[in-house]
């Protein structure tokens, strides 16, 4: 495996970088076709609008609807590139991923299974289809370390579970932002033109809502954490924190409704104060937001009667709960 | 069952409350022996007290160390009663209350097998032994409520489950602070010259620990459980709220240790504003106090990665988990 070497934010030219990419890119794919998936995160969203920017229509960019997303997120997405002049196709395959997390408990398989359907079954058929010959994808320098570091498996770090993917999947890959950290993709996204929704959007998960759901995913368990999500980003968007989310438990805990008892679910709150992802600290969330968020999740989420807030550094947590 | 009326703090008059109570026990008792289990909360102690004060001798005092205490909780109470005068004797049924609880995980299946061990094995194995008639109990008026309104069932509470303590187990149950919510029991401990550790002290449950770890009480969860809560006390008393503590979850999250991904274990904790448990407003503590906590309890409880803070009033929440 080839040694990757870090950008470091302050050696970052955004226009150099961007100029560079350009010309490595035309030079590697010259009249071939490319696809890549765009999920709308700030990684893919790069990505997406540095290629775009290269090979125009050339580059086929597709969004998976995988159900795992926030409530309206693959619509909301494909319109705003829309906007940008970017044609997105959306692909619906909600019930394949559904299908393939049936039964999973096990964290590592879950993973696993999400990884599996989207490059073997949804996005190799896509790229089949298009007959393209390479795959960009928003790998970034901390999923690099995170994976290597064993802390995490990062779905979209091919290279390095030893898949070769030009034999496996017919595609060559190429990861134009591999050296940049987080903070180093927003420069280049803002760059590049993308609003600010895009640039300053706290990440996701690759595995999306299904890393946070402990336990058995499934569409009533993701509609709960969808909910939770929601008022979890209407309420701590103004703390202009790294990233904030809802986790489903599976833990049932006692609760008190109409003074009867009623055992029922916890939504765990995280906010982090972060640059990478590498480390990370709880927000100090005043505890005014914390108690309306609290009220707003027993009241509008069916079912729960409990919500707690992170106050673990990472390390020793990490960022997700799966 | 006959209907129990209130004494509420305002109309209190402690002396004359402790004098009304020597004069009907007294009268009640006369020259049986009588018998209690002091458990070291704020009601079994001012009981014990009462009592003793009223019969001396007359009066024996257990406490059954059911291994689901505090750290070295049994040795503490009971040679602090011995400073003040009471002897009370130290009855060990750690194995006893582990046998019950094995591979229980219902919340009511745990409780029944606690109540049912420390009545219908232990205690009244010691009734019998001693030949007394009386027993006294410390249940109060919101254990009363919360019964009868079937939030939860306390273990104390015999009547308002039908059971016939004279038919079937051989004594008459006197519980002289029924009326008193807990604030009034603290105003007559403080009277009958307990000292403030035991007066003020946060309540403890009636399950004691098992009533904070979800799922299965084993005597290693018992463990850490009982780690967390001496680290949880230790950290929030100077907040002087009505109750803290930490509960271990079944569910397990994603931490990392030494830059490798390790599965580990989740310890939520609670602090409350109330005064009388019946509704209750979780504990503006400061963040630098949670930030520690968090700290310490990963640092000190093996397999522990993460810490949540609970944020959601009573109700929908409950004070305990279980």
């Amino acid at each position: 495996m080839e040694k990757i070497k870090e950008i470091k934010l302050e050696e970052l030219n955004p226009e150099e970088f961007i100029s560079n990419e350009v010309e490595k890119i035309t030079s590697k794919v010259g009249d071939d076709l490319a696809v890549n998936a765009l999920s709308g995160g700030v990684d893919s969203s790069a990505v997406t609008m540095l290629v775009h920017k290269t090979l125009g229509n050339k580059l086929l960019t597709c969004f998976i609807d995988n159900g795992l997303m926030r409530e309206g997120e693959p619509e909301y997405i494909v319109s705003l590139f829309k906007n940008l002049g970017v044609n997105v196709k959306l692909i619906d395959a909600k019930d394949k991923f559904f299908n393939a997390l049936k039964d999973l408990t096990d964290p590592e398989e879950k993973r696993e299974a999400i990884t599996q359907t989207f490059y073997k079954d949804v996005f190799s058929q896509y790229v089949k289809e298009t007959n393209a010959k390479y795959l960009f994808q928003g790998t970034n320098y901390t999923d690099v370390e995170e994976t290597i570091a064993g802390v995490k498996r990062q779905h979209n770090i091919l290279e390095q579970l030893g898949i070769d993917t030009e034999k496996e999947f017919g595609y060559i890959v190429i990861e134009p932002i591999i050296q940049l950290r987080k903070t180093g993709v927003r420069t280049i996204a803002k760059a590049l033109g993308l609003p600010e929704e895009i640039y300053n959007r706290p990440p996701f998960p690759g595995p999306a809502l299904a890393a946070r759901i402990i336990d058995e995913v499934t569409p009533e368990r993701i509609k709960i954490v969808k909910k939770a999500t929601k008022i979890v980003e209407e309420e701590l968007s103004n703390t202009k924190a790294f990233q904030y989310l809802a986790i489903l438990h599976k833990d049932k805990v006692t609760g008190v409704r109409n003074n009867k008892r009623d055992f029922g679910l916890q939504i765990e709150v995280r906010c982090w104060e972060s640059k990478d992802a590498l480390i990370g600290t709880p927000t100090r969330v005043p505890y005014d937001i914390l108690e309306k968020l609290a009220e707003r999740i027993t009241n509008e989420v069916l079912g729960v009667v409990s919500v707690t807030y992170n106050i673990t550094k990472k390390p020793p947590s990490t960022i997700e709960a799966i």
